[in-house]
């Protein structure tokens, strides 16, 4: 039965994307995967904006996040933590788990990070030895200024290390441009590919972190994937089906082009948020990102609103997490996800808020909606017209 | 185009396996989902044969290995590494890696483990935490007796953790019966699923050690999977097309029967060992496992006729690693490989040993598997008879 997920991750993978992980498997100690490994790599500097190289996990993305803590750190260092949302805080938690001192310079859920305040507290502490934050928070829909603290933390000693998870595809991220010291991200998002992979990148200032690092590894050994990277091949066995995957949804990518995807996103966003306003409700997100849109519900509702979704239209969307359960709801637009489907989306999410009892306007999102497409379609529209 | 995948892992995928990876995705945080995963560990459950849960990670087998170490160890804890093997070593290079004091108690690769010797260290050595061994040590297609350890190891203090990574499916493995305290695997073996997942299982006398344990870890602490387990989910992402893949392959493993498999693996490897000595090559595994069968080779053509065979007739098996490269060649029976596929492996390998100059009788290895099929199927045989 066809569903529509309208989750921030897993997105939808499209059928030529999924349908590489049933062909034949093959052994991925052979040139044939030699092969695809490389190229797949080469994409995927391409996507993170670096000259660097970007190694591939058979982990879901918190595992590159502990690769992106044990590898560069020891402990008893001093770190500062940004966050603004749940995955924010698992850096904070991975940390601590290591002995790493951690010092938060965190804001409120929903809230985007004041880099101004990284200044400061790296100013004041010269030893910290690196900046943990996030580019788009996925439970919240916040995007935060990388570029900012990017231009920040580089004039400094400290590393800057960024959740992409989410973001990075659906939104623009330069890694290099940006001065970013290690990107991470996973298979399930904006990359279209079922879960179970991640990436991370390291820069040279990175790097010299890792000749001291003292945290105990040897899964997440980043060491072991450099020396297995020049053979185009991972230390531990590949996750050969989801890694050919990848090479397709990367060449979808590619021949779409990275920059039309960001275009695209916006768009979609944009929409999104006009969507929800026309419903009269709010965005929970002070500078709303362009991967997922969340909205407060009043009244606690947002989970009973994702359940009937689910149950009558088979529509799934992300709900609040942690404090913020029943508050919020959240739209994913990132990956294989088109203008039909928020339509769909906004169009049953009417039509369930209406059966909460919620007063709104039947079709008004969608009118919102389709305005923001309409405009967006100004000069294919007046071609249209005159071919009539 | 074809090809014939006798490498010890990945194995070839059933195609029914393989197609629900190529289903719509879904998310994970679904009453969907958990259905699947409480039917999925249900039946790992019956594979490992253990009444404790089996959690899934999405890791490669390495992962969980990481995993039996790190969950249950503290740094200056003494251990016992009993290998035989590249696999056992990696115990060996995990667990230094934690600051944990390891005690060799290894035989040269080929040789099997001799339970004996890991009975005196224990005597010698009280404050032993610890023992952890291989059950079939795929880099040389030696099986070691942990029946026998078992029952060592629990008379004392100290944990007995098998890895059954490539054993488990395809020989007869009970963890409860053989009274190991944690047991992993993973996914591209003998569950004929691609790679990404790995599990593990562990006993109460496991969990005690799992209270003190001192090494830090985040995505591999074993207590997150245990308080999702109970939800029929996992802590983080699930690597849902594997997991939904891998209930397929249950089935098939069920429907078939876990002893059935097991007996037609023991076939397979008794007629592999005929084929080796009918080419007048010797085994080189003390005590041959049965999910792989290892042979010398004169004159260090190993990686010649690993090279041959897969240019010339894509015919994929496997070679000796480490030390042993060039010495040996392995073929790998466990998961989707029938008859057949042992047949062609070894006409095959009868052709690039004749090309490679070795003095062998063309048919003969054939006819030595076609003599062990013959005897197995007596019974079938006469009635065939009678039917004509």
């Amino acid at each position: 039965m066809r569903h529509y997920l309208l989750t921030p991750g897993p997105t939808p993978i499209p059928l030529e994307v999924a349908f590489k992980e049933a062909l034949p498997i093959f052994h991925h100690r052979t040139s044939k995967f030699a092969a695809i490994y490389k190229n797949v790599v080469e994409e995927l500097k391409y996507i993170f904006k670096t000259k660097n190289d970007v190694y591939i996990l058979a982990a879901s993305g918190t595992g590159a996040m502990e690769t992106a803590v044990i590898n560069l750190l020891s402990p008893g260092d001093e770190i500062i933590v940004a966050s603004c949302g749940k995955f924010g805080e698992r850096w904070t938690d991975i940390a601590r788990r290591c002995g790493v001192n951690v010092i938060s310079v965190s804001v409120e859920w929903g809230k985007a990070i004041v880099p101004a305040a990284i200044e400061k507290t790296l100013k004041k502490n010269p030893d910290i030895k690196a900046v943990y934050t996030t580019f788009t928070e996925t439970s919240t829909g916040v995007v935060n200024d990388i570029k900012r603290i990017g231009e920040i933390v580089s004039k400094t000693n400290a590393v800057l290390i960024v959740d992409a998870i989410s973001g990075i595809v659906g939104q623009e991220f330069r890694t290099d441009d940006w001065k970013v010291d290690a990107a991470v991200s996973s298979s399930q998002k904006g990359f279209m590919v079922a879960p179970g992979l991640s990436f991370i990148t390291l820069s040279d200032k990175a790097w010299e972190l890792v000749k001291t690092s003292r945290i105990p590894k040897f899964y997440f050994d980043i060491t072991k994937y450099k020396n297995y990277y020049i053979k185009n091949e991972t230390p531990f066995t590949s996750p050969v089906t989801l890694i050919t995957s990848l090479q397709e949804s990367l060449r979808l990518i590619k021949k779409k082009g990275l920059t039309d995807i960001w275009e695209e996103c916006k768009l979609l966003a944009k929409a999104a948020r006009a969507g929800i306003k026309a419903l009269g409700l709010e965005l929970f997100s002070e500078i709303p990102c362009e991967v997922v849109t969340s909205a407060s519900v009043p009244g606690e509702i947002g989970e009973n609103i994702i359940k009937t979704l689910k149950e009558q239209y088979e529509v799934y969307i992300g709900g609040g997490q942690g404090a913020l359960k029943g508050k919020i709801i959240r739209f994913s637009h990132m990956g294989d996800i088109g203008k039909a489907d928020l339509i769909v989306g906004f169009a049953c999410l009417e039509m369930v808020l209406i059966k909460l009892g919620i007063k709104i306007e039947k079709g008004k999102a969608v009118a919102a909606i389709e305005e923001e497409f309409l405009n967006s379609e100004a000069n294919t529209l007046q071609k249209l017209k005159i071919e009539v």
